[in-house]
């Protein structure tokens, strides 16, 4: 039978289909990136500067962009309604200066010198009193909500508002911490290394896991093995292993998934306070293959159903020969 | 410049594109819904008796349940993890005997059929003391996550667990009320009549609006004008008013953006302890098309981007001529 599983952090309870899972192989899809150079906005010399430049790192303005830090921020009501112009600021991280479409085919040294470049820029958005958080993340494929250039690039928007799902995240490590004066997270990695299960991959400083209540099939957290609440500081000393474990679970998606869209978001603390939650919350970044459509009822409610248990894909990816 | 809006009831922020808004025209796109009568499993005498069979509208267990009430429900923790076998109920309703694709194409008293038992099927499930919640809703087409069979049908789940989404949406509705003393939904209406900027479409007993902060474009939500918490007992004496709604929606769909996938998730109140949401929960049903992709931060961030104005898509949807 499935089963129901309560993620720790969030609340949120997932249905797990077990007994009746599908085969990590039915998930296995036929790929098309369209990479024609010709096109690629990335490859050509642009008018646009760029914020920032480093180790082939290109960091632009985004030319569409959907926040502007030209005016103060500033809330207002409209009836009961609230609502603020667009603060903020939406920046590209050309990742490579080379026409390569997935982060996976960069040098450990190129994926290195990407977080390199979302920590800096954090620390440099950080700064402005206006910024309640900064999120860094990637979108690899139509399917993951990317144009389809075929330039590996990522995102960072620094923002006015607490996204909801942070406040979740914290608000439910709080309340583990409230209770067993220790961090949730590094409560799950102890578990999770002992019990292996669910252990995609590992190096010195950081383990891959499939969550216990994955939402989404092939659903992958890297957890940093040293307890820090923030990214930009947190990465310190650990940047090799860092892209290292990085190239590791993307080479598993390529060639386990036949080269699957995905998302990977970083997920660190608010910029302000951090004194407040630097106990309790422990930055990790969620890495998810776009393999499935989700329902309506799951976008409605907040409630999964995950097609296949995370022991068994977590088997699958622990599997792939990435160095074939 | 664009806007960020915050959704009055869970808090949620979403940034709304205006000046630089996609037209409604670029959302539309051709459909193709297989509707291949001889493969129809609904269409087919089956020897899968049903649960309820009234007005040509039959309910079926279904024959891939991801729940079952065959054992009692018991949660259990698994080191720091909960876990529970996946308790629950899963019924198919089969909307009408013919082989009809689309709701929008059933007569609206074939639409009240189909509501009515949503209701019937709700009072008999919250007689269960295990069960906490009953989720009504409907994938039409795969891009709402439904298989590609062409046979009108919805779905009703009852859950032991609160989706995380509904408990976001009491807490949100139980702070306003807290400090107002007044239904947060029934000023939203209130509200919304008086500016009519988002108002889609209405009749005597029921209001169609995009709301405020819109995550999706073209979302839309259907309220009772009259408040009452709970789907089953609230749609009493309203029945034909809401088919009528419900067909009239369903059409400015249909001829407005060609046929496009949707969903929609009713939102009713939990199923214990009624007496103590009744006066702040107002339930209501959520439609929305699926026209675009879901981006990563969006799925890990619950922070959303709107790339239309929910004005804009209202003053759209008003101008469908559904009697053409």
């Amino acid at each position: 039978m499935s089963q129901l599983r309560k993620d720790p952090i969030v609340g949120r309870w997932t249905i797990v289909a077990t007994e009746r899972a599908r085969r990590p192989a039915a998930f296995v899809d036929p790929k098309s990136t369209v990479t024609d150079q010709k096109e690629c906005p990335y490859c050509q010399d642009t008018n646009s500067p760029s914020v920032y430049e480093a180790h082939g790192v290109k960091v632009i303005n985004s030319n569409d962009p959907i926040l502007d830090e030209s005016k103060p921020f500033e809330r207002r009501g409209h009836g009961l309604y609230d609502v603020a112009h667009s603060y903020g600021s939406h920046e590209i991280v050309v990742e490579t200066p080379e026409h390569i479409p997935n982060m996976a085919d960069l040098s450990s040294e190129q994926i290195k010198a990407v977080f390199q470049t979302y920590a800096l820029r954090m620390q440099t958005h950080r700064k402005n009193p206006f910024i309640e958080y900064i999120l860094a993340y990637k979108n690899y494929g139509v399917a993951a909500g990317s144009r389809n250039i075929g330039h590996s690039r990522s995102q960072i928007m620094a923002v006015p508002v607490l996204p909801m799902r942070v406040q979740d995240k914290i608000s439910g490590a709080e309340k583990y911490f409230d209770y067993h004066e220790r961090c949730l997270f590094c409560d799950i990695i102890t578990q999770e290394l002992k019990s292996k299960d669910r252990v995609v991959a590992q190096n010195e400083h950081f383990l891959v896991i499939t969550p216990f209540a994955s939402r989404f099939p092939f659903e992958t957290w890297i957890l940093p093995k040293h307890h820090h609440c923030d990214f930009a500081e947190g990465i310190k000393g650990y940047e090799d292993s860092l892209a290292a474990i990085m190239k590791d679970i993307l080479l598993r998606f390529k060639i386990g998934l036949n080269d699957p869209a995905y998302n990977y978001m970083i997920q660190t603390s608010p910029v302000k306070n951090p004194s407040s939650f630097k106990d309790y919350y422990h930055w990790h970044i969620e890495v998810m293959p776009r393999l499935t459509r989700v329902a309506g009822f799951e976008r409605g409610t907040g409630f999964y159903i995950c097609p296949i248990p995370p022991e068994m894909t977590a088997a699958f990816l622990r599997e792939v020969d990435i160095h074939a």
